[in-house]
């Protein structure tokens, strides 16, 4: 391994990674050199582009922290999230599709009860989110389109809560109505949009994920129809069956009164379809198995059966 | 731009960013995302690993600083590194090869007179390395393998210096012997190292760097004959023509009194050729157009236009 040239480095760079003994790390190491030598190749890449590059996702990490993911966002504006997303949670017709997490969601979120509010908001219009379903965390910005993480002098979680399905598989919250956000734009993410003439903004959305054992998780969000932004979100996460009209609680007899809220208040209501642990990763090996028939039908090389033991 | 999916996902984050104003930044965007989310496709990949790989480089961010340039190690061990500077330095025969910068280069080396020592460190052989060139920056490690930037404690450069060749295009410096040593191991890059079962050990060597108005940068390094490592270098950098024999001042009639050094000191000679600017301009555009070509033709398109007029 000497004299390696454009021609012969990354033949060299497989053979001296060639004996980690995980066969999955292996595989995902020889196809990430591939790709990045290819693009180097192709770009002919000069040096002062590289060390460009590499100060970038220097900043990248440099700001991020606890409560700021600058890595998950620039993945999200790269369409990453959303393609590993589609990959991991293959959805059959009729099951609610997912969408991408996004860098606000917190492991601090309050336990609700049902129909209590989850933000403390009170300069916007309140709403009403009947949701049929299993158990759910929901995080949503406030009516300023900021999550309780961005501001320095928060006391604590606001705008998100968890939630638990009564026996109908139906619960149901207060909380605001969503308005499109942009995502954070100060930082070295925020810059590259800029350069690229992208807009940072999201359109009006409220998170959601759903754990139950022996269900595959759903992490989705709902997006508001109509909404500003609705056809260019800047982290591509919108599916037309994820988009729902807000009506009214007045359209529903009784409701003002069985939910102890005012009839003008908005309302949500949506059906989330969940599949079962078992139709989920079997799904997701049938693709798997799919792509490794592509690829020449290794599934061993791919280092399924490694990673399906972890 | 809704219901994104794993086929068309790619497409639409092209038609996002295609409003970039920079042909060449828009160019290795694209570029970027297709080997990115064929990466993803490719390998299926998981939402854990997706997380995992995010961590990763949050990590090397937050290790890295000002004398800890982490991500240039990680490019360097993916030989990364060395492709880019194979790609923007091509040479003809006859002119010296270039290596990796590598992350130990600093801009605090202070300048030498002609014959002076760039080492304190007393613990080692001492040698004379007269260099036929034009100008140098050198750095190498101390006696234990560690550059200056890696003591905690160091009160300012030692084993770098800048010189200046005379008249006849000659100059020579006082050092000590490099010896192999491990890149920095106790960071994210050495832990990945050693989950792929690879050794973080380069063979020894030293750096030099060659600046002339009118003449093409020069990054490069001579590598000591039969060093331990010398086939396997953590950072790919070794080249058989950057490979040189250690010999003593006594082979030399006369260099003992010339250069005021004890005639058992090893002496290390080499003739480096650099390129003029034009001849290294003109050969890089001459394998940038090639690469256009193979692509289909359209220089413009990769934006070597705007990035010659940078
Ligand atoms: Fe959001
Ligand atoms: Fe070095």
């Amino acid at each position: 391994m000497k004299d390696l040239t454009i021609d012969n480095i990354t033949d060299n760079v497989h053979i001296i990674n060639s004996r980690c003994p995980d066969v999955r790390l292996r595989f995902l190491l020889e196809r990430l050199v591939v790709r990045l030598h290819d693009f180097t190749r192709e770009t002919r890449l000069s040096i002062p582009e590289w060390q460009a590059a590499l100060e970038f996702i220097k900043q990248v990490g440099q700001v991020s922290s606890d409560v700021r993911h600058e890595f998950i966002l620039l993945s999200d504006v790269l369409g990453l999230s959303l393609l590993v997303d589609s990959i991991d949670h293959p959805k059959p017709d009729g099951a609610t599709g997912g969408t991408v997490l996004g860098p606000f969601h917190t492991h601090e979120a309050e336990n609700k009860a049902a129909g209590e509010s989850i933000s403390a908001d009170q300069d916007s219009n309140r709403c009403l989110w009947p949701v049929d379903g299993v158990k759910v965390d929901v995080w949503e910005t406030d009516s300023k389109g900021f999550y309780d993480v961005q501001y320095n002098n928060r006391s604590g979680p606001d705008g998100r809560g968890v939630l638990v399905s009564d026996a109908d598989g139906c619960f149901h919250f207060k909380a605001i109505v969503p308005v499109p956000y942009p995502i954070p734009d100060d930082g070295p993410v925020g810059k590259l949009l800029c350069k690229l003439n992208r807009h940072p903004y999201r359109p009006s959305h409220m998170h959601f994920r759903f754990h139950k054992p022996g269900f595959g998780q759903l992490i989705t969000a709902l997006y508001v129809r109509g909404s500003k932004y609705e056809t260019s979100d800047a982290v591509f996460g919108v599916r037309q069956s994820l988009i729902v009209d807000i009506t009214k609680v007045a359209d529903e007899e009784g409701w003002a009164d069985k939910y102890g809220v005012e009839s003008s208040t908005a309302l949500l209501r949506y059906d989330f379809v969940l599949l079962t642990e078992e139709e989920s990763n079997k799904l997701r090996e049938e693709k798997a198995r799919d792509e490794a028939e592509r690829q020449g039908g290794c599934e061993l090389r791919m280092g399924f059966w490694s990673r399906s033991r972890r």
